[in-house]
Order: C-alpha cells, then structure tokens, then sequence
C-alpha cells in the first residue's frame, strides 16, 4: 500500500534516487581508501565496499529492465558503467534494448566480446535486428552462427528493411490457429503453452500454405460457444500490413483503428510476423523525439553526459548550414554598406523586417508540415494555402507592420522611413507566406522528407529577402 | 486480394479521393443547374444529383469512423458541411471524437441542438467528457439529465480532471472478478458477455468493497488449469494509476513497461477505471504535435482550412511576443548607431554573431528540455551540465568564431575586426549555452512548463546580447 501512494514517475524517480545514495556512498568508501593509505584500514574498508555493491547488487535485481535503462541513462558515465557492471549478464540483452542509442553506445564499448556474445543470445531474432547495427561485426558472426535455420531467416528478414519500414518494427511471436479447429481445440491447445507471447490479443488464422485468411480476437474467442469453428468467429477481413509499408504508415493505422496488434504478411497473403502497439508506441514517441531534435538543429538524440567532443560533433553540422546562410544574409547587408553609412537608423531597424518574417514562416512552414504529414495536402488544396496563407501575411502585414512603422516614424520623426518600415515589413511576411507554402511542397515533389531544415530553409529566405527588400526600397525611396 | 496490395496510407487517401471526385461530379451539375436556367431540365438534374448523394452516403456508410474524420478533416469548409449532412446520425458522435479540435468546432456550428443532443447521447460517460467542453451548455444540461445515476456520476469524475490527468484518459468500461472464481467459472461468466469492451486485455480482480487485489490477464487465463481459482494465477502487485497522476507520466508508464490496459484506483484503492493504450497512442500524439506547434509559435492546431481571421488569431500572440524582442534587440543597436556610423561593416557582421548564437543556444536548451522532461536531469546534474554545454560552446567559439574572425579580416582587411568578430561570437556562444541551460532550470523552479517559449526566450537573449556583445566591444577596441 505504502508505494501505491507514490505516483508512476515518482517511482521510478525514487529508485533512482536510492540508487545514487547507495554510488554515492560507494565513492565516498572508496576515495577514503585510497586518500587515506592506511594499509591497517583495507580490510575494514573493503569489507563496507563490499557490503555496499551487494545492495547495490540487490536492489538492481529488483527493477524492471526499462527502470534500470532510465537509471543508467541519467548518471555520468563513470557512475553508469560502475554500475553496469553490477547487473546481471542474462539481463544485459534486454537492458541494451531499452536504453537509448547514445547510452547504448557507451554501454557497449566497456564490454568484452564474449559478454556482448552472451548478451545478444537471449534475444528473439527481431530484438537482435535492432541492436545488430551497435554490435562489432566479429560479434554479430558468432550469434548468426549459433542461431537455429528459422531464426537465421528470421533476422536476415528483420535486417533487410530499412529502419522506417514495418519489417523492422515486426516480430516473429505468432500464434496461428486453423480455421476448421473448434473454440474448444483452440482453447485446449493455447492450455499448452507455458506463456503467451507479450501483447497476444488475436490468434492469426492461416490455411495450410501458412496464408492469413483471418483473425480470432481474444475477445471473440471468451464470449463465443466452445462448440463453434473458428471459421464462425473470426474476422475475415483483418487489417494487415506488408513489411515494406511505412512505419509511420501503421502508426497511422494503429492510432486509428485502435489496434493492439496486426499481422505482417507477403504479396501472396503468407503470414510474416507480426506488429504489436508497444512498438509501435516506441516509434511514435522516438520520431516525435527526432522530429524535435532535427528542428534545433541536433542530429540525433544526445547522451546528456556525452562529452563535450562528441556533443560538438553531433551538433556541427546545422550550425555549419546555419553559418553559410548567415553569410549570406551578412553579404545582402554588405551590398547596401553605402545607404547605412548615410540613414544610420536603418541598421537597427532591418533586423525586426527580419525577425518578424522568420516568426511568421515557421508558423506557416510548420502548419504546412504538418498537415503534409497525414497526407491531407494535395497538388490542388496546395494553391488555396497559398493564397489563404498569402491572405494572413497581408492582415498581419498591415497590422504588425503599420505599429512598426509607426514606431520608426516616432524614432526617427520620419514619416518616409516609417511608411518603408511598413511596405517592407508586408512584403516580408508576404515572403515568408509564399516560401512556407512552396518549400515544403517542392521538397516532396523531389521526394525529400519536408520537416527536414524546413525551419534553417525558411529563416534564411526570410532573413536574407528582409534585409534585401527593407534596404532596397529604403535606397530607392529614402537617399 | 485487390485491397490487399495497397498500402494502408493509400487505402484511406484512395477513399478520399473517391469522396472527392464523388463531390466535385455534385458540384459541376448543382452548377449547370443554376446557371443554364433551363426549367426543363431541372427535373433530369435533380435527378443526376440524387444519385449522386445516394452514391455518396452509400460510399460513407461503409468507411470506419477514424476514417471519415480523416477524410472530412482533408476537405474545405464548403464541402466538409455538405459531407457532413450526409453522415447517418447515428455515426455523428463518433466522428466528432475523432476530428480534430479544430474541424470539431467547424461541424459542431452547423448542427441544431436536437442533432447534437442525439449525438452526444450515444456515447460514454468518458467519451462525452471529451466532448463536453465544444458542446453548447443547454445541449450538455440535457444530455446530463437524460444518463442514469452511475453515468452522471462517470460523467462528473471523468470531467473533473484536467485534460492532462489520468482521469481525463480514463473510461469506465471494465471487466470484474472475483478472486475466489476458479477459471472455469470465470470463462462462462465471460461467455454471458454479448460483447467485451475494446482493449480488454486483463480482468480486474477486486474484492467485496471493491478494491483492487489483482489482475487476470487473458493470456495467464488462456494458459492455465480451469479449476486453478482467481487468485492462483493473477498478479497481486499490477502497475495501477491515480486518476490525478499526470498523463504524461501514464504514458511513460505504457510505453516502458509495453501495457496495453492498466487499472485506475482511488487513494484507498477502489478500482474507479482503465487507461487503455489507444488513449495513450492518442494523448502521445497531441503532445509531440502541440510542441511542435509551440515551438513555431502556433498556440494550438490550426484547420488547414480555416478561414483567414481564425488563423490570424491563433498565430498572434507568439508574433506579438517575437515583435517585443525584436525591438528590444533594435533598440540595443540603437545604441551603438555612432559606432556603426563610423565603421559600417559592423552592420553587415552583427546578424551573423546573434544568429549563431541563436542557433546553438536553440540546441542546447532543446537537449536540456528534452532530459527534463524524462526527469533525468536534477540540481546537481544541471551544475555538471552548465559545465559540459560552456565546454561545447568554448570549442564552437574557438572554431566558427575564429572563421568567422578570419572571414572578416580577408572582406574587411581589418585583423582587429576579425579579433573582435571571433570574441564576440565566443562570448555569445557561452551566453547561449548558459542561458539554454539557466532558462529552463528556471522556468521549472517557479513551476513552468520548461518547454514553452523556450526557443523565443534563448533566441531573444543571443540577439540583444549578441548586438551589445559585439558592437559593444567593437566600439571599445575599434573606434
């Protein structure tokens, strides 16, 4: 009763807080023994160590192995591996699947080949599909070889798709039955089993060539008549995927129709595998993850202790991108060096044309994003954005632009300056409308991903067209 | 067969596109009738356009809620309403669970109180509870009188939890058992159902006050001895919820410990509910999207379709914020105008100083925000952060700034321009990175969501302080 009264977060929260009382106590021992160098005390010392790495020890052998991955994943790297140590081998493999790729990483490079071996062989074909990419290649070798025929195919086909696809969500833990079998056999035989496969809430109904002519929800199989064939309770038209489909395709779908699980199968209707939502849930929150990371400009999701070396490296590459446009943006400026040196004032004005024009794309880009991303976007609606969001540029302008003009005149007393302040804050935004709207769009008809730089794209339109148009109009109109 | 080789994101485009061409076949004779005026041949029209409508419904009735929302979410205004009379009433609140908030209201104006009492009253007490906050409050007082007891009292529970709670997630539609049933008598007990409820993937265990013992999963039930009892084969210690925990933390829980249901209890443990994992795939969802659209400064999902005003409207307030920042930031190159006056050049390098500071600030926080959110990241690891992100911005400084610097002397012909330009990008770059680190710390100290505004508060703070750091130490050294 005492932990129901903590809530879910707070849980695991609280065990790794005891844990780290339990390292931190470790190190204390430890940094005692050796700044002390009093021979006479080692034994006691070592004794208190020891007692402290056994409860350590116990505790971890308590936790599921997802609270272990959160644990490792929120201390430093020397605490982690101190601690990695400790857990026992035959959960290592499960523990390597539920941490995140960076941590994965760390974890990986302090074992020996033999224990990653060993790690790698507790798992099912397709979990081995998913940690093979970190494993050494001498590794990866050893554990083929030891896998029986069917599981050798089984991770040859998990590993043949591209990571976005279905077949590298799927696993291989079906229960099939025949469609001629009464409810009563089905029972009988399910009786067997010393364990359901996680997330079992349908039995695959497949003819002798291993074909998918059906499914028996758990559902309809408890409320219906022993006596009955499966052929008279199951779906005959399930909802199946294909393994080359898209992952994001049969999140889609999941989310949808509400699936729990859903079967993979060929071109020829043969039966594959099968996906379960928990996987499905983990794709869902990692692309949210990525999707975020990639519109800061991060490459990929960062090991908050990583070293400042490898943080530098995940993160030069859109600071690179971003420094090329500001260049150019900088270059747009040099052009008008001359009209600056004579109305100083608009030096400090160009950078709000700017900025507001940024703000307004990314709000325009991602709404186009977006509604791109479930597909509701066609050539056709694609002209009608354009002009509604052409339509909020022009209010905006008028608004937006007409106080910021008003400013500049009450700044700078001129009334010339302000009216170019409002014209070229307008066209900015009418800019930003149209680049929002065509950027995405024709980064799909090349068929590029178009969330990806969407943000760094849109900013260096907007920055480099805003200096250009405000310092253009204002040598036309105001020198 | 034929259905099968399409994939299940072309599936519900193809029916989309099919509604489409169905619509616009309607539009193009409702045109011909009125503009040729020819009373003659309004009857063979009225008859064309009959059958269109007829093909229509016919087409809708077969498709699955989820996907006339989808379809009626694709569609502009005009057309959307005209679906959406076509729809079978008794779909309708169905259909309004699953649109988005936005179109929801587009559908939910067109309807007369007697249609929308209907809706609502096919629905569950959860169900409504999301809906209640888009119906009028006569519709709602009705559809209130009109439950019996237990519903009413659902409804409350259900309603008084703010959207982000469990209880908001949660329904009613549980399974119970006893412990002392032997499992045969809970397989005929189960056989009585007509129906079990979605997600059902466990029966709750509770005993004569109603509280929560255990769980019986069907997987464990399907397995196991029919005369075991109840309590031989639950699990006597389930992952449970609060229905004031955070949804959040609920759908961390689903996500790491791959739950497809889990019971909600009241402080003395009195089962009151389920969370089951299709609201949690949804609740996923909305978050990743709404800090998407936070982060461009959306305030909250936008119809594609929208008009003009209401997208004016939902995107005013980040503009009017980012407007604010701009012309503190103009106001500090105000400052400095002499100096630019003298050495124009300044005016072209300064935006690149603030942009890279705004860019690399923007990742940092996005890293920080993201490990607080899965609270890994505690006072004592921000200090060990602080320190990694200056060592980032240390080496960044040192690279780009000293190309920048480069660059500058090479345009320029100034080695002293260039010393400043590479100290002053350092100097913004560690300006970022603190900040990207104190901004959020602080924000959670007072309680905040670390998330919200965070990319327009670091962004604000690199362009002041990037233009002050800059021109100030340019008109230090330089003039």
């Amino acid at each position: 009763m005492a932990e129901d009264d903590i809530k879910p977060r707070d849980k695991v929260q609280a065990q790794l807080k005891e844990v780290q009382e339990l390292l931190h106590r470790h190190v204390l021992v430890e940094s005692l023994v050796h700044r002390q160098d009093m021979p006479r005390h080692d034994l006691i010392e070592g004794l208190v160590h020891k007692q402290h790495v056994a409860e350590l020890t116990r505790k971890l052998d308590e936790l599921h192995p997802a609270d272990i991955a959160y644990i490792l994943e929120a201390l430093p790297l020397d605490e982690r591996r101190f601690l990695w140590e400790l857990v026992k081998a035959e959960r290592d493999g499960d523990i390597l699947l539920e941490v995140s790729d960076a941590v994965r990483e760390s974890l990986i490079e302090t074992m020996a080949p033999e224990e990653l071996k060993a790690a790698a062989g507790q798992l099912d074909a397709d979990e081995l599909a998913d940690l093979a990419p970190d494993l050494p290649d001498a590794v990866m070798e050893d554990v083929y070889l030891s896998l029986d025929l069917e599981e050798r195919a089984q991770l040859r086909a998990a590993m043949s798709y591209p990571e976005d696809a279905v077949g590298a969500l799927m696993d291989f833990e079906m229960v099939t039955v025949r469609a001629d079998m009464r409810l009563e056999v089905v029972l009988r035989y399910l009786r067997r089993f010393d364990e359901l496969p996680d997330h079992t809430d349908q039995l695959f109904v497949v003819n002798r060539a291993e074909q998918l002519i059906g499914v028996l929800p758990f559902t309809a199989l408890l409320i219906s008549d022993v006596d009955k064939r499966v052929s008279e309770v199951m779906i005959t038209d399930p909802f199946t995927l294909r393994p080359d489909d898209k992952a994001e395709d049969a999140a889609t779908a999941f989310e949808r129709y509400d699936l729990v699980s859903a079967p993979v199968v060929t071109s020829e209707n043969r039966l594959m595998g099968r996906v379960t939502v928990a996987d499905v849930v983990d794709y869902i929150r990692e692309e949210a993850e990525s999707e975020l990371l990639n519109q800061a400009g991060l490459r990929e999701e960062e090991d908050i202790f990583a070293s400042v070396l490898d943080s530098v490296k995940n993160r030069w590459a859109w600071l690179a991108v971003n420094l090329v446009t500001a260049f150019v943006a900088s270059r747009v400026i040099g052009v008008f060096e001359g009209s600056i040196e004579k109305l100083v004032a608009l030096a400090a004005l160009m950078p709000i044309v700017a900025g507001i024009g940024g703000n307004s794309g990314n709000q325009t880009i991602t709404m186009i994003v977006r509604a791109m991303a479930t597909g509701q976007v066609s050539g056709e609606s694609g002209k009608r954005l354009l002009k509604k969001e052409m339509g909020v540029a022009l209010i905006n302008g008028v608004v937006w632009g007409g106080l910021l003009g008003a400013l500049a005149w009450w700044l700078y007393g001129s009334a010339e300056l302000g009216a170019v302040m409002t014209v070229a804050t307008t066209l900015n935004l009418l800019l930003a409308a149209s680049m929002g709207v065509v950027i995405p769009l024709t980064m799909q008809r090349f068929g590029r991903d178009p969330a990806l730089g969407s943000s760094v794209l849109i900013t260096a339109c907007t920055d480099s067209g805003g200096f250009f148009i405000f310092l253009g109009l204002a040598t036309l109109f105001l020198l």
